[in-house]
This record gives C-alpha cells, structure tokens and sequence, in this order.
C-alpha cells in the first residue's frame, strides 16, 4: 500500500507561524474516480498571503478551516488519468492542497510545459508572482518613462520582478531588502539603480530621499507600517502607493497603529490602492504572454530560493517572515 | 479720501485658529492702472483648507506669508475699469485678497451673471465647491447605480452636493453630521437615506452598519481620523475612498497617529485616493455645464449660510472649524 502525507492545520499562529501549528497525517494514496486525475506534487509554492488566511477573519477568500488541509499554489504530475483532457505525464498548476498525492477534476488547473527547467517558474514569475507584479505596477502604477519607483520586499518573490519590470519601462528603480547580500543581488542580478539595507538605517525616510532627491512617484509595497510610512514622507504630488501586501503586519497579535496617513494623501494627491492578482484574471493570458517573452528576451532574470522535500514545507512558510528567500521560495517534493 | 480695509495674517495658528491670528489695516483705496480694474469685495468664500495656507509647510500650494493678505475664492464688482475685457458694473469671480477694495489686471478672474440671486453660488455649488464635489464622486468614486455612498462632513458645502450628486446617480446615500438640526436636513432638504449624527454615537462604526448593512462601496471623506477609521471598518471590497479633506486633523499641533489601514487596503482591494479640485481645470466647463443644469433643474438643492460684514471673515472661517455652517459657508460684505 503506497501511503500519502497531508499537511493539516493544527491550530491558528499566535504571531509567527510555528511548526507545532502544522500536523502531518499518513492516508493511502487514493484512486481517481470517473473524471478525475491522480496528481503526485511536484512544486509547492508558499506564500506570505497565506498567513491571512489562517485567521479566522473574513478577507477576501476564506479561511483554512482547523484540522483541514492547508492549500496552495502548486505543479503536479498526472500519475493515473480518468480524465478526457489530461494524460499521465502531464504537468498541471493551480491551487491545491498540501498532500503528496490527491484525486481532482482538474477543472481549475491548467497544464503547463513539462519541461524540467521551467516547472517552478508557473509558481513564479510565469505564475501569480510574477503577474501580482505585472498587474499591480502596470494598472496601479501606471508607469511613466522617467519617474522613480520604490520597491519594499525588493529581493523576494513580487519585488525582484517589479523592480525588474520598472526598468523595463524606463523607471529609476529604488529597492528595499534586509540584508546587504540581497541589497547587493538587487543592483547586480535585478539591475536597480539603487538598493537600501533597512536593517542598517536608522533613518529610512531619509535614507529613501538620499536616493530620490526628486521624490517618488511610484512605490509598489510589500511591507506596511514604517516602510509605508518613509515611502509616504518621500512621495510626489499625484504619486501613487500600490498596496501588494503587509508582511510586516501578518504577524501582528495587537491592532497595529501609526502616523495618519490621510492629510499627505489628501495635500500630494496621492492614489494608495490595494489589490489581489485574481481582480486582473480576465486579462491574465495577456500578462503571461509579456512576461514568457521578457523572460525569453532575457531581459527579465527568474530568481528562486528552492528547499527540498515534503516534510519542509512548513519551515518554508515560516522562513518567509524572516525574510531567508531571495526571490520566489518554493518546495521541490521530488 | 475713502478708506480700504485688508485683513493680514497676524501669525500662524496654533491649534484652533483664533481672531488674534488675523491683524485688519486701512489703507486708502487703491487706483487701477492701465489694464487693470478696480474692484469691490462682495462675496467671500472662507474655507477648511485655507487652514493648511496658514502653516509654514510645504503643500500643493503656497503657504501664506505672515504679514501679508489672505486670499481666497471672491466675487467681486467691478466699480472702475481700465481694461478692454470688463466694464464697470461687470461681477468677477477668482482667487483675490481679503480687500475692501483692490487692483487687478484680472487675468485669473472670470465674469459671471449679475444675477443678485446666484452671486453667491459662484464661491459655492457652481464654483469650487460644486466641482470638488462633482469631480471627486465622479472621477475617484466612479459611481455605479445602486451602490452604497457614505459622506462625511455631509452638511458642509462640498458633502451636501455630494450626497445630491449620488442621489442624481442612483445611489443609496448616508451622511454624517454633527447635529440632530443638520442631520435633519440631510433627509429633508438633501434627500440623503440616511444620516447619523456623530456627536450623539458611541460606535460610529455600529451606526454605519446600522445604516448600510451590505457595507459602503464609496465613502467621500471631508473628516479623516476616526470617521475615516469607522468607514474603513464597514468598505467593501473594491471600495474607494475619496479623500478631499480632513478637516478633523488640520487643527492638531501633534502628529496624529490611528489604526493603520493597509492591511485593509490589501484585503478589501480598496482604493484611497486623494485630490484637489484643480487636477481637474482642463474639465471644469463640463462640470460647471453640468452642475448648472441640475440646480435650474431643480435636481440639485442649493444651500448656504451667509454671513454678513468685512469685518465678520476671520470669525466665519474660525466657525468653520466648529461646523456652525449648513452648506456652503460665505461672507457678504455690502
């Protein structure tokens, strides 16, 4: 009998996610019904919104139930198919659960070249990451040849390829990272013009103004609190903030507070809108497209921090608060 | 010789401005040179955001000086005239000092009807205040029939055509106001759904709730802080915040801190944007076109308070602060 391990929450993170949060369990390996696929994982995607949704808090998809497993972005091969559209030897992606192998329908996957190089680059800059970048700087953005864009999360999966895109697009490109081998990766990989070491300021606003005499007009956030709070000290008049995401606030147990922001935003004109990738689905084919073809143009770099095997792909969660990628951390289960 | 009072600032505010701010002078009344006009001061708008002029900061518009005018939106006469474009009698309408009497070669000013009746809306629903409003819901709040409108500072001069111009598009419209009189007349006078007087609430966030149980898709803010917080608690996903003022904040001398809102900004997809009227100059005969139509129309309700006297300015603009207008607040000097 071939056995498969799932990965269930166990119970809600107080703070920083743990791995007692997490329980393994051993099922057999199921057998897929008429119409189904059986899928062997792959590649596992973690991800920072995941956090979100182990609270128990409306938000804008559903909460991980207790004792359920958890889900998430992922490449899987078709080991047995009763399914008209796939074959064994397929790949496919879309969102699944944390399980070594499970049946589906399949119908909200798709399939994706089985080319061994690129699988886990549907997890990244072909997959949500790269068009979470894509949508948020192009449509929030609205980028225009010469202004400055600030990046926060600059060396993690969405941030290395805004930054990326920003120059592209003729942008001068400002990054923020958290240690000074990703603060360097971003000027020498990513091509910044400039990058910020925030753990070795002590006066981020200053330090940001120091780069951008001229002030920002753009700045893709991916951190929250006191990053948003420097970037907003440094924005142009009619700038805009494109809200991504607010990983230094996941953890929070408190209802965290600050500066208002509402007088800057009402005196600069300022746009500060917040997003998720799947508001932009319709138009996601024209985002893969102009990112694969980037991509083949070399003029976008693919960056991966990939950790092996089942058992790791809690720690892997839990490394993305102390910021331990460079780029899109994914699990590579076999 | 006849005599021409200018009022100055005496020194910045600190806190709630106070008539010890304002210093009046006489000086005899000016001639007009070649080009210019002499004009008579006949109506004189006083407004929150004058407040932000006072400080010495930055902003999207000059600080005023100390020991120089105050300027601000008036309709004047023209009661001597050496340029070819206006004759005497002729009322104009711009940005001049807090005179009696005063010079211009009237290059900013327009001419408007001399209609006694409508002078006064010039400063108001078909001036600035008419096209803050108009431009704001439109532009920012992008308005669809049948969603949810929230307004704050719903009975002063921008949030009552705010609340109108929703009605006109179909939406269901609740306002917030400081008094059982005011909030009164937004459902009689108005035509609001609902009001909400935020002097007699204990949870400003339960009433709107109370109010719009499928939550708010559009909150126009003139207030910030905790009225902004309160309608935060209650946006929808792909809600917009159209942030035009927040007069709850212009007074305070600390730096006021709140709950920050990113993570609901993320969350809820939603967009804040700030602005100010003059973003949209190159639009305002369409807005002007437009909000004409609908006062002869009946459709739109025009409201003000007037106060009478040159003398009487500094006190207005101070009431301002402690909503004692309904509407557009204006001085009428003779």
């Amino acid at each position: 009998m071939i056995m498969s391990k799932t990965i269930l929450l166990k119970n809600r993170p107080q703070g920083t996610p743990q791995n007692s949060n997490f329980e393994f369990i051993e099922e057999e390996k199921p057998s897929p019904k008429d119409g189904e696929v059986l899928l062997r994982t792959k590649y596992v995607s973690v991800d920072p919104y995941l956090r979100g949704r182990m609270r128990d808090e409306k938000s804008y998809i559903e909460p991980f139930e207790i004792g359920a497993p958890i889900a998430s972005a992922i490449v899987a091969e078709v080991v047995e198919s009763n399914n008209d559209r796939f074959e064994k030897g397929d790949f496919l992606t879309g969102s699944l659960e944390w399980k070594e192998y499970q049946t589906s329908t399949a119908e909200n996957l798709r399939k994706v070249s089985s080319d061994e190089n690129s699988l886990s680059a549907n997890l990244g800059i072909l997959g949500v990451t790269g068009l979470t970048a894509y949508f948020g700087l192009d449509r929030i953005g609205e980028p225009k040849e010469g202004e400055t864009l600030l990046v926060s999360g600059a060396a993690g999966a969405v941030g290395s390829v805004v930054g990326q895109i920003g120059k592209i697009k003729g942008l001068k490109v400002i990054g923020i990272a958290g240690s000074d081998e990703k603060v360097e990766l971003l000027k020498s990989k990513f091509g910044f013009d400039a990058s910020i070491n925030y753990n070795k300021t002590e006066d981020l606003a200053a330090a940001i103004k120091e780069h951008a005499p001229d002030g920002i007009d753009i700045y893709f956030d991916n951190v929250g609190s006191y990053t948003l709070d420097a970037a907003m000290k440094n924005i142009n008049r009619l700038g805009r903030v494109i809200n991504c995401g607010a990983i230094s606030l996941y953890n929070e147990t408190e209802k965290p507070t600050g500066p208002r922001l509402e007088t800057t935003i009402v005196k600069q004109s300022v746009k500060m809108q917040g997003f998720i990738v799947s508001n932009y689905q319709e138009h996601f084919p024209e985002g893969v497209k102009q990112l694969s073809q980037w991509l083949n143009d070399g003029k976008l770099v693919k960056e991966e921090t990939v950790v092996e095997g089942f058992d790791s792909i809690p720690q892997a969660f839990i490394d993305l608060f102390e910021g331990k990628n460079k780029g899109k951390m994914v699990v590579k289960i076999y």
